[in-house]
């Protein structure tokens, strides 16, 4: 029994330092925050932490890590739904996405000023490695997959496709980010957002062989609420 | 004409500084190389350097984009031919591309040894931005509009369909060198690129709305067996 308390302890200990990290991450950029700063924010010894994280990578690590696996997991109910078939797969969990992304405007507004710095290019790749090697085989090759089976999808190479797409979303996110960091009149910058969003999600259906629109329909204007908001702050 | 001289020898000197730092990049990676070493290498003094580039990171933007203007500048006459159908110019780009690669075989074989490291992660980011944000409105675009008028290609976006297009060869080339990194039996390796190449090109066909294997014929192959050798090293 012991053990199992000292276990939960560690783990709630790790949980914290990850949590102070993430704050300094949206406050201060990845390359700006020092071990020193986790140290004296979290009033532990550098001993403490070491125990926990060996270096600074081993802490950007986790907390990509812990980003990815909680988003997968809000996932996988839908992929293992035996009573949905794929393209509604697919529509829930572009749903789910733009879902998480709504509940977290505020740390997103965050995120998006330093997004781009050069302080977080290490932070950034880490990011998009972590969610391409996540989101391709875990979510969206057993969708298509399926897709293909049912004869809505029609792809040779559905693993490959999956990481097509899951990359087609990451380059959207990132111009998205990039679109809205620009300090311009908030009409034409909503147009050239849903050019940018409507030329990624047909080209999704087309690589996908599924039919026009039935995969994204007024999720691409809701897209687009989701990004107007923080251009309002 | 005293003017003239001292452009000519202040462009040659830059170059030579390039030169240098594009050699240690290749060797020991960009963050393992410092100041030091391109002082040292090259036999001048800081100040003299500080001249020229008045930071690591102000060197590390010089050489992308050197390298980016060097590659648009070879494909600006495919680009620019007015005899050439839209669909030609795209085969004749991905030829052209090809042709590059196998004349730096050399080079790229160094480069992939450290590409994927974390001494690269920042160098490998100011390449891929600096492709997309050349290759997409300068190559890709122009060709995309014109098969639009010729109605080959069939998009509403073609601005925003470029830019994709070049974020899933970007996409490819990454993964492709991270597949060859393993050190594994070559044949089931070829067949996984093949795979990868094969999924690329047909989303890119589809993407651009032009008819299957009209963009991409022998040239597949000619991708993977530019692929192999490297591995034969």
């Amino acid at each position: 029994m012991a053990r199992t308390v000292d276990d939960l302890a560690h783990r709630s200990k790790r949980e914290a330092i990850l949590d102070h990290a993430a704050m300094l991450v949206r406050t201060i950029g990845y390359e700006g925050m020092s071990i020193q700063q986790l140290i004296d924010g979290l009033g532990i010894s550098r001993g403490a932490l070491y125990h926990y994280f060996d270096s600074k990578q081993a802490v950007l690590e986790a907390l990509v890590d812990r980003m990815g696996d909680a988003a997968i997991a809000a996932l996988l109910p839908i992929i293992d739904d035996p009573g949905l078939t794929a393209s509604e797969k697919f529509r829930r969990y572009v749903n789910a996405s733009i879902a998480v992304k709504s509940a977290n405007q505020e740390l997103i507004a965050d995120l998006m000023c330093t997004w781009h710095s050069e302080a977080n290019v290490r932070l950034r790749h880490k990011l998009t490695t972590a969610t391409l090697d996540r989101t391709a085989p875990m979510v969206l090759e057993p969708i298509i997959r399926q897709g293909v089976e049912e004869g809505t999808f029609d792809t040779a190479y559905p693993a490959e496709t999956a990481r097509i797409i899951a990359g087609i979303w990451l380059g959207l996110a990132d111009d998205l980010i990039m679109l809205l960091a620009r300090d311009e009149d908030e009409e034409p910058l909503t147009d050239r957002a849903r050019g940018m969003i409507r030329a990624a999600t047909t080209a999704v259906e087309r690589i996908l062989g599924a039919s026009e629109g039935s995969l994204y329909g007024d999720q691409i204007e809701q897209i687009v609420r989701l990004i107007r908001p923080q251009k309002d702050k």
